[in-house]
């Protein structure tokens, strides 16, 4: 059996996974929040998950780099220094940062991406999610991981295609734009739709999340995935097998 | 069997009417589209429809009342001066103006209003529409008119509580308002929802309209509906009879 | 502050009203499961609810009118007999027997019943729900309930018109009918759509439960409603005021 | 400019095919309808389409391989024989034989495949569709069509693991089906749903036909796809290159 050791323990991924963990068959190692040595957890895991701070990873990088731990990466809001860290640490262990951990929406992403490839140009993009009322931005980081995936698909960038807030008098749909809408309500774990239209058809892709616990599941699949791999970076793609 | 008059004859919806009124029962007594005269086409109609221009709406009005014929109402782009219009006309006849002629719509608009009256304030209210990649306002007359009805249920105006084109740091979702987003693509025809969502629950209203024909049967309905009623200024909820 | 008694206190729902009837400022009087003094716990209960077994609802009725505490009763599984004690019980007493209590479904089966009796005809009336992969019977009670709802408005009752499982050589559909059809799959908790369609647009009222929490909320909001009431038999649409 | 010629040319998708096919650049060389001699439309055609009858397909077959000219044939209900004859006619000519040349439901078909295969057997597969009320027959061919994708994803076929009409005491869902449910109202054009649920979140994909243009459409560009190509009998999936 594989163990997995836990940085960011007390956060709410962390005790999620700690508690799913075993379920998948992978006992867990011992886990770190703010206190608590990272050697040591790295050390005696065949496997990490990381869901602390950007300020930790620099510490936890190096910690499974030592000990020659694979290490699987879900915290969130990292720069471009974090990923030259992630890209260095890639040399000698490991390693697997994503957004979302959600083998649902890794799949989607795939296939949106394949979508747009094949339908060509005169199907229009557009997406939209659903979230709680408590969510504080817009739209949410899975709906520009899709965007981005969509955008791939086109052969540009979001940044270049995305059109966000469309109200007033916004003439007509210009072509090669992907639209992306938000809305908020209730306790909605996360709903995700990419919608493509063209004349006379629709072809939609939802993904719904209804529990918390499938970003967990995930993540320690990814876990469990990159134990025993040679170093490099990895993607969920490759997890999925896409 | 009740002759329908028809201003606007040779526009998008009145050929439509013109097509649908005999199915419906009602034979077409005539046409006027820029020329023509009004007084005679009123004269030897029982029930006059518009989808003319707003410029064009007092000659009309004049017409209707002169010959003492009801008159229903779908040009679009009206101001307060036509509305202060027809109120003058609806002391003499029969009287109705709408935004949206679909008996569906019409039908989704009464139960939105009631649904957000009963639902209460723990209800979050969000209303998306999608419409084909030419239109060029957002969001759709339709979509206005439905978070109007929402909002007269909680108490308010959409233009108190409306929120358009959500998009960066939002922040927490602010209790009582209604979101609105708008879609565009392909050929849509015109697809709205309103979803009311609270804690562990959804409840979404969708109409979808597949062909711009359930328009022009609304307002022959309506124009049928009008035939022989007193003076006054109706409503599509009237004619639904709810 | 109204005390809240639990017959069937041990059972998820009893359990689930317990954790959440304080939230909603009703304190928990007590509990009974299988062992317990049925009068005792009516007796320092301002109101009561019964998620037991069809075997004790003789024994928590006659504890109530003992004690003159009104009584919500969520059992499922109840025959004729069972709705006579009822009937005899809310001579004395006001009960509610629901067997529903999420308000969101009380909501929609009250809109559904209206549309149908609004649209008319040449409406054609669809109802599909999905639920988890254990659920055992299909249709779902709920999709039963919001059938008998949508016939109520056409003037039938379900069991005329009623058609479950289409497949096959069918032939076209028969007027007047109400199609029935059952998903399964994952842990969904329950979605229920009612479609209604007509040429060329659809109406559709869906309601998606995300959580089971709410109908123990739901159960807690007609007890609460039924405290201090004229004794009779009651129903959700009345603690909904619709 | 690559001409078409159109066996079954006064039926609704001939006549379709007829007045789309200019629209995308391919001129009418002429059309078959009981009457006319195919030899001579299969000699002056560049490509040809077949939407007649299966009693007719023989001769069609013939005469396209006499003149040497491809055949995308679209002909519904056949049976082992006609495949067989097909078989034969691609040895010396280019054939595509389809149920559905929609582009979008070629392409979700594909993508359906990639997903049941990638997902894996905790994921359950749920079709549903929803077509106009004088559809005779349940569940429609896309849907089987789609049924059969998902099927081979998972490693059997539909005859196998479908389950249809689901209504009554079911019992627990059982692991490695395929659910398939029909709803019927209206003069809905044709929308598909396939599902996937695990514990936890779904992935749903859609398509939505608005309007029976959209295979006509497709079944010219399968045609002109064909014009030049090797002997041999080609797919939806290759026009789409996936």
């Amino acid at each position: 059996m594989t163990s997995i050791g836990i940085f960011g323990s007390m956060g709410r991924m962390g005790l999620a996974i700690a508690e799913i963990a075993p379920e998948l068959g992978a006992p867990v190692a011992g886990g770190c929040d703010m206190s608590g040595d990272p050697n040591e957890l790295a050390r005696k895991s065949d496997t990490l998950v990381d869901f602390s701070a950007p300020a930790a990873l620099e510490a936890h990088l190096a910690a499974a780099r030592a000990a020659g731990t694979p290490i699987m990466i879900g915290t969130t809001g990292l720069g471009a220094r974090h990923h030259a860290m992630i890209d260095e640490a890639a040399r000698d262990i490991a390693v697997l940062q994503t957004g979302n951990t959600s083998l649902g929406i890794g799949l989607l992403s795939h296939l949106v991406r394949e979508a747009a490839a094949r339908l060509g140009a005169d199907w229009d993009i557009e997406i939209v999610e659903m979230h709680h009322r408590n969510k504080a931005d817009a739209p949410s980081g899975t709906a520009l991981m899709l965007g981005e995936a969509a955008a791939q698909g086109i052969g540009t960038t979001l940044s270049e295609a995305g059109v966000q807030g469309r109200a007033g008098l916004t003439g007509p749909r210009a072509a090669g734009t992907i639209g992306m809408a938000a809305l908020r309500g209730g306790s909605v774990v996360g709903d995700h739709s990419v919608i493509f239209a063209t004349a006379g058809e629709r072809i939609e892709f939802t993904h719904r999340a209804d529990d918390r616990a499938i970003f967990a599941r995930g993540a320690v699949r990814a876990a469990l995935w990159l134990a025993g791999r040679a170093p490099g970076r990895y993607t969920m793609d490759q997890v999925l097998g896409v």
